[in-house]
C-alpha cells in the first residue's frame, strides 16, 4: 500500500478505471470521493461541537479550511507511516490546524463513525444524484418508444417460438414497468441508509463522558450529512440497509441485461426486427466488414455478469465478529464498482435505445412466417367455449396437419368438416381473428400506452 | 422424470429432504404443496367464471370436488405421457368432471397463469405463516435474554481484540434490531407478491375474446388467492418481487449466521462466556468424550453457506427471453429450499438460544484480563478534552509501557508525572473509570433495554 | 432432525428428489448411499486390524454381518437420542456384535476418518461409474452426428450475426473437444481424491499408541477402499482435491449449457435449423397447441443455473478453523446434488441429441439469406493480399452499398470499377468463393472429422 | 469509453488500482500490459509470414519498430473514432508502417486470434513469473517456521474447543502441503493455456486461402508466443483451460484465507499464541491506543471475499452463443483482477508470516487450561483396547465429573475405583500420557518436519 509515483490511466487493472470509468460516478465512488465524504463527516462533528458550546467558531473555521486542503495522496503518505487510514486522515487535518484546536478533530469518534457515515452519505448521494437520474433518462427513452410503437404488431415469442401476437410497444412496456418499480425502490432504500456516531463498540462509551444525551449528539452530527442514526450500531453500522440497496442495484442490472438480451436477439440476422444504429466510421469486425454487431447490448449483458455474482461478497460481509472484525475492509471497498458498472450500463443503454432502428417490414414478415398457425390458441379457446369436448387435442392435430401439408392454417381450419358448425357459431370478429391472427393482440396496445403514461406521470417526464 | 416406485426418505439426495425437512414448511414448499396451490388457482378461476355467469354453480362444485381428489403422483403419471406439467394437471381435473363442464377448467389460461400465481400465493403464505412466526419466536428469546442480561458487563471485542466494555445484553440487542428490521421487510415483501392471469404472452389475448375488462377479470381471479395482479406481465410475472423476497430471506440467513458465529466464538475453550446446553445423553465427539461442541451454532453458519450463493441462481432467472423462455424451469423449483433452510436454521437457533448458558465468572475474568489497559480509550479522550496536545500518542506509549512492564494500566497512569495535572482536572467519576474500566460501558444497558422493549411492543411479545 | 414417519416422494422440497432423481446416481449420492460407504470404511478398518493381528477373524465376520444389516433409519433414530451421527452409526453396529468384539469397531478412529474417507470413495465411484459413462454416451452421440454432418454447410454466427460459413459438424465438434477434455479431467481428479485415517486432529495421536507406523496403518485401511491418504490431514481431509473435482463438474455443466443454448437458438422459429423430436402425445403449450418448445435444451440451461453458483458454497467450505470447525457440516451434504444435476442434464441431453432433427432446407436458406455479403471477409483478405492499400475500408463500403441497394453482393463486387484489376489477379477458385461464399468453409469438414475420430478412438467408441 | 484527460490514481474506483495495485502484476494485468501482449501477437504473425516467404524482412522490421511505439492511449483514441478495439490497434500499427507493408499486419487474422492469444500468453506469464514465485516465497516462510516450531506443543482445536495436542509446526505444515499442491497445479494449468489463430469462426476460412496447412501456420505463430493451439476453436479459444486456471487461483485464495483466519484467531486476546509484529509508529485504533489488531490477516480474509464469488462470472462466460457472442467482452476484462488480488494477498501474507511472533508461554498456558481433560481421548482408546465394554460412555462421565468438581482430570482418573485394574494393565508410557497429556501429540513433529522437508526439496528452497 506504499504511495506510488506518476500513474497512467492504462496502468489500471480494472476496466471500471481504464474503460468504463464515468466522471459523474467517480465524484462519489472514487477514493478521492471517499476522502471528501470522510472530511465532511469530520467537519459535521466540529460544527455540532460548536453548536453545543464545546469548541469556538474559530475552531470550526480552521478545521473547515484544513479539510478543504487535505488530499488523498497526503493521507496515503501518512498511512504508509502509521498504518491506520482514519488516524492518518485525522493527522493530516490536525497538521493544518492550530495546536489548541486539534483536540476537537475526531472528538470521541471511532474510525468507523467516520467511514461508515461517509459511506452511507456517498452511496445515498450517488444513487440519488447519478444512478436514479440515469435510469430515469432510460425510462424516458423507453416511454417515448413505447408510445410510438404501441400499435406496431409483433409476434410474441415464448421458448424462442412464435406464440401469439403482441405489439412492440407492449414488449417494451414490460421494461418500463420493471425499471420504474426498481427506480422507486432505489429511492426508498437510498433514503434509508443509516449512519452512526456511537463510538468504538457502539455503546457511546466516549461520547457519554461528555454528553447526557449521546444519542441526541449522534443524531445532530448525522443530520448535518442528511442521515439518521441506526437504531443500534456496534463499531459499525449494521450492514443490512446497504445490502438491500446493493441487492436492488443488482436487480436493476438484471432488468437492463434482460432488455439487452431481448434487443440483441431481435437483431439476429434471421429476425432483424431492430438494430443498433451504426456510426459512420464504425467497424463491425476486424475481418468481416459487413458485420453489424449488437456490441452495446452485448456490453449490457456482460456488465451484468460482472455485477451479479458480486452480491455474494456483500452478503459475506454481513458477518462481522462481535462488535466487528475488519474482514470487510478490502471487500467493502469494491462495492462502489457495482454501482459504477450499472451507471455505465445504463448510460450506454440509453444512448443505444435512443437510436434503435425498428424494421417494420421484418416485423410483418416474421408475424406471417408461420402461415397462421399462431391462430391455434384462439381456435382452441373458442372451440372450448363453444363446448367442444376435446378442443386442445383437436387443434393440436390440426396444426400437425398444417405443418405436414405445408398449407396455411386458415385453409386447414375452414376446410375441416368438424369445424364447420363451430365456425358458424362464432362472431364475425372471432372468425376474422382465425383468418388474420395478427388481430389477435388482446389489449396489447392499450396496456402499452397505459403503462407508459403512468410512469411518464410518476417521473414527470 | 418417469414416475418411480416406493421411496424411502433416505433415498433422497438433498439434506433438506432427508435431514432438515420441516413439516410446517413442507406444507407449502414441497411438490405436494405446489400441486395444492395450483389446484387453488384453477378453482379460483371457475369461481369467478360462475360469478360472471359463464359457468353454472354445479360446474364449480364438480371442479372443487375434483381438485380435492387430484394427487401429485397422478399428475406426474399423466405428465410422463404428455410431457407438459400443467396440461397434465388440467387433464387430471377434467377426468373427474362431467364432459360438459370440462371446458371451464383452465379457461383462457396459460400454464404460467396457474404456476406463477400458485407460486406467489404459496411463497406469501409460507413467509407469513411459517418463516415470520419462527423468526418472531427467535426474536422473543433474544428479547428475554437481552432484558435479563442488559447489565451484565462484557468486554467489547473488535478484531478479536479486547476493545472497551459493553454489556452482554447490548451485544444481543444488535441482533434484536437487525432481525426485527428484517422481519418487517419480509412481511412487506410477501404482501406485495403479484400474480397474473393475462394469458400466453400477457396481452390478455384469450380472455379479451370473452371479457370487455380482461384486467378486471384477472384481478377477480387473483383476489380469490389474496393476490393483486402485476402491473405488466408476459407469459410470466415479472421476477423482481420474488427476487426481492429471496434477497431478504438471504439477508435473514446472514443475520442468523452472524449471531451463530458470535455465539460459537464466545464458546471457545479460552473464552467460555456462553455455552450450548448439552442433552443428558449427548455425545460431543466420537473419540473425545470431554468435548462440548457448538454444533447448533456451526449448523447455523453452515446453512448460511448453502443459502447465500443460491441468490445468484435467482438473479440469473431474472433474464427470460422475450415473452419468456423456460430456462428458469428447473432452477425456479429450487427457490423453496432457500426458505426451508432458513426456517430450519431459525427453529434450531431458537431452541439453542433458549437454553444458552451464560458464564458470569468467565465474563468477569475476561473483562479483567488486560489489567485495565482497556482504559486507554477513556484516558485518551479525557486528555484530549483537557487540551493535551498529543493525547493519542501519549496514551499509546503508556499502554506499551504497561505491556512491557506487565503492570496494571492504572498503576502506570497514576504513576506518570505528566498525568498528574490532568488527573486532578478530572471529575471523580472520570478518575474512577480509569481505575475500573468495567464502568466504562457508556449507555450499553439502557440501549439494550430500549431496543428490546421497542421490538417487544412491535411484535406484541 | 427427529425421525419422521411414512414419506411420499412428493413431500420432498428439492427437485433433485421429486423430479430429477436418478436411480444410478442415488446409489452413491443419497443418504442411504452415504451410510453404505461409511459402513465400508468401518469394515475396512477391522479387516486391517485383523491382518495386523489385533482382532480375530470372527470379529471381522461379525462386524461385516452387522454392517450389512444397519439401516440409515436406525442410525437416525440413534442420532436423535445421542446427537452425534458417527457415534450413532458405531452404536448401531456394536449392538449387532458380541460385546467382546465391539471395541474393534471404530478403533482409534475419529468421526471424520469415517466420513471424509466415505465421501472420497463415493464421489470417486459416482464420477467413475455414473457421470463419466453418461458423458461418454453423450460424447458418442455427438461424434456420430458430427461424422454424419461434417460436410453440411451452415452459416457461422458471431454476435448472432451471420459471419462466414462452417459446417454443422464443425459446430458440433467444438463440443466433442470441450467435453472430451473435461471427461479426461474428471477421471484424473476422481482418481486423486484422498482419504484419511489420522485421528482427531490428524497427528495419529490415537493410532500411534498402538502402531509404530501409523501412516502405514492409515494407508492400509484406505487401500481397502481404493484410496490413498492425504499428505497431511487434520480432523479432516484438506478440501482442495474435492473442490477441484466440483469445479470440473461445474465446468462440464457449463459446456452442456452452452450446447443446449446453441441448440435452442437454432430451433428458433425464424432459424429452424434443428429440432427436438416430439413424442406423439407431447403437448407443447397448455393453450397454444402448435408450439414445439425446446424444453429439453431449456432444462439443460436451467440446471446449469442451479449448479454454477453452488461452487461458491464449496469454496466457502475450504475455510475451516484450526484442526477443523463443523461449519461445513450441513453445506457439504449438498455437494452430491451438484453431481446429480449434472448426471440428470447429461442423460437428458443425450436422449435429446440422439433424436435431433436437422433441417437441411433451412440450413441452406439461412446460408443464402444475406445474398452473398458474407463474402466480405474473403474479399477483404484477398484484396489486402493483392496489395490494396485500404482493403477493409473498401469492402466495408461495398457491403453498405449492397445493403442500401438491396442487391446481391456478388453483383456489387463484379460491377465495381476498382475491383476489376484485383479480380483478374485472383485464382479461379478465389473468384468462385466470391460468387458462392458457401464454399468459403476453410477446413471445417476436415477438422470436424479429425476431432470426432480422435475422441472416438480415445474413448473406444 | 471516450479518452479522458489527466488522471490521478485516487480517481480510481477499484481498490486494486488505488490501494492494492502491484507493479509486478500490473506489467501483465493492466491495460498497458494487455496492449503489449496484443502487439506481441501481431508481431509473431509477421515473423511467421516472413519465414514462410510471404513478406520481406523489412516488413518485419518496420512492424516491430511500429509495435514498439504504439501506446494504449493512442489505440483508445482510434477506438473512440471507429468503435472497434483490435481494428484500432491495427490502424495504429499501420500508420507507422510503409503503405506497401500494411497489408501484412493482422493478415488473415480475426480480432480474437489476437486478443485470446494475447490473454493466454499474459496469464501464463503472470502466473509463472509473478504469482507462483510469490507463493513460493510464502511457502519458504512457512517451511522455515514449521521446521523451527516442529516440536512446539500446541493444543489442537476442533469446533473452537480444545481437542488433543499437536505441535505448532504441525499446524503450519497443513498449509505447506495445501499450498504446495496448489502451486504445482498452477504451473501445470498455466503451461496448458492454448491460443488460437484459426480466423473468424475457427475454420481457418481465411488462412486456408493461402496456406495448404493452416493448422501448421497457426501452430507456428503461437509457438512464437510459447503457446500451443486449442484442439478446436471458434472465433474464440474454448474457455475451459482459462476457467480451470482461475478455479485454482480461487482455491489458492481459499487456502490463504484459511491460514489468515487461523492466525487471527490465535491472536485473540484470550488466546494470544501468535501476533503480527507491529511497526514502531503503527496505530492500532483511532481511539483505542492499546489495540494490536490482526489487520494483515483480516485483509487476507477480506480479499478472499472479493475473489471467491467472482469465479461465477468466469463460469457464466463459458457460455457463448454459436461461434461466439460478445457477452464476455466487459466481464473477461475483469479476470486479471482475480489474479492481482491473490498476488497482493500473498505478498502481504509473506511479509506478515515472516515476522510472526510466537508466544510460547501462552501456548503452554492454553495447553494446560483444561486441567488434563484432553486426556479423555487416550483414556477412552486405551480402555477400549483393554476390553472395557463401554469405554466412551465411561470416559464421558469421568469428564463430566471433573468439570462438575473442578478437579484435574488426572486426579479423577487415578481416583476412580473401576479404573484401577485398567491402569495397571497399561504401559508406563501410556499412564504417563494420562498424567501429562501434552505428550499425547502422536507423530506431529515428525510429520511436520517431513512435510516441510519434502516441499523444501520440491521447490529447491
Amino acid at each position: 500500500m506504499k504511495t506510488r509515483g506518476p500513474f497512467d490511466r492504462f496502468d489500471c487493472l480494472s476496466p471500471i478505471d481504464y474503460r468504463y470509468w464515468d466522471e459523474e460516478a467517480a465524484e462519489y465512488l472514487s477514493e478521492n470521493g471517499f476522502t471528501s465524504y470522510k472530511l465532511l463527516v469530520e467537519l459535521a462533528l466540529v460544527k455540532v461541537l460548536h453548536r453545543r458550546g464545546i469548541c469556538p467558531e474559530d475552531a470550526v473555521k480552521e478545521i473547515e479550511e484544513a479539510c478543504s486542503q487535505v488530499t488523498t495522496a497526503e493521507v496515503y503518505e501518512e498511512e504508509d507511516r502509521i498504518w491506520h487510514d482514519i488516524r492518518a486522515l485525522v493527522n493530516c487535518i490536525c497538521r493544518k490546524v492550530s495546536k489548541v484546536y486539534r483536540r476537537f478533530v475526531h472528538w470521541t469518534a471511532t474510525s468507523f463513525d467516520t467511514s461508515d457515515s461517509a459511506n452511507a452519505a456517498r452511496y445515498k448521494d450517488v444513487v440519488e444524484k447519478v444512478l436514479v437520474p440515469a435510469l430515469t433518462d432510460l425510462e424516458g427513452v423507453l416511454i417515448a418508444t413505447t408510445l410510438r410503437e404501441a400499435e406496431t404488431a409483433q409476434i410474441g415469442r415464448t421458448h424462442g417460438q412464435h406464440a401469439v401476437p403482441i405489439t412492440f410497444g407492449f414488449a417494451l412496456a414490460e421494461y418500463i414497468s420493471r425499471l420504474g418499480g426498481s427506480i422507486e425502490e432505489l429511492k426508498e432504500l437510498a433514503a434509508k441508509l443509516p449512519g452512526k456516531f456511537s463510538g468504538a463498540v457502539g455503546a457511546y462509551n466516549a461520547s457519554s463522558l461528555f454528553f447526557g444525551d449521546p444519542e441526541g449528539f449522534e443524531a445532530e452530527v448525522l443530520a448535518e450529512l442528511g442521515l439518521a442514526p441506526a437504531e443500534h450500531s456496534t463499531q459499525i453500522v449494521p450492514p443490512e440497509a446497504l445490502t438491500r440497496l446493493f441487492c436492488e442495484v443488482t436487480i436493476v442490472a438484471g432488468i437492463l441485461a434482460n432488455l439487452s438480451d431481448d434487443m440483441r436477439n431481435l437483431q439476429r440476422t434471421e429476425i432483424g426486427e431492430v438494430g443498433e444504429e451504426f456510426e459512420v466510421a464504425q467497424v463491425g469486425s476486424s475481418t468481416m466488414p459487413q458485420k453489424r454487431n449488437p456490441i452495446n447490448f452485448e456490453n449490457g449483458k456482460s456488465c451484468w455478469k460482472i455485477v451479479a455474482p458480486r452480491i455474494v461478497t456483500v452478503f459475506m460481509d454481513q458477518i462481522s465478529e462481535h462488535q466487528r472484525d475488519l474482514t470487510n475492509s478490502a471487500s467493502a471497498r469494491t462495492y462502489g464498482e457495482i454501482v459504477a458498472y450499472v451507471v455505465s450500463m445504463t448510460k450506454r443503454l440509453t444512448r443505444t435505445m435512443k437510436k434503435l432502428t425498428v424494421d417494420r417490414a421484418n416485423l410483418r414478415r416474421n408475424l406471417e412466417m408461420t402461415k397462421g398457425s399462431i391462430a391455434a390458441e384462439p381456435l382452441y379457446i373458442l372451440l372450448a367455449a363453444l363446448g367442444h369436448p376435446d378442443a386442445h387435442e383437436k387443434v393440436r392435430k390440426l396444426t400437425l396437419q398444417a405443418s405436414r401439408e405445408g398449407r396455411p392454417f386458415e385453409e386447414i381450419i375452414f376446410g375441416d368438416a368438424e369445424m364447420k358448425d363451430y365456425l358458424q357459431k362464432m362472431t364475425p370478429h372471432q372468425r376474422q381473428i382465425l383468418s388474420n391472427p395478427s388481430l389477435y393482440v388482446g389489449i396489447a396496445s392499450k396496456k402499452a400506452t397505459a403503462v407508459a403514461q403512468r410512469w411518464k406521470q410518476t417521473f414527470g417526464l
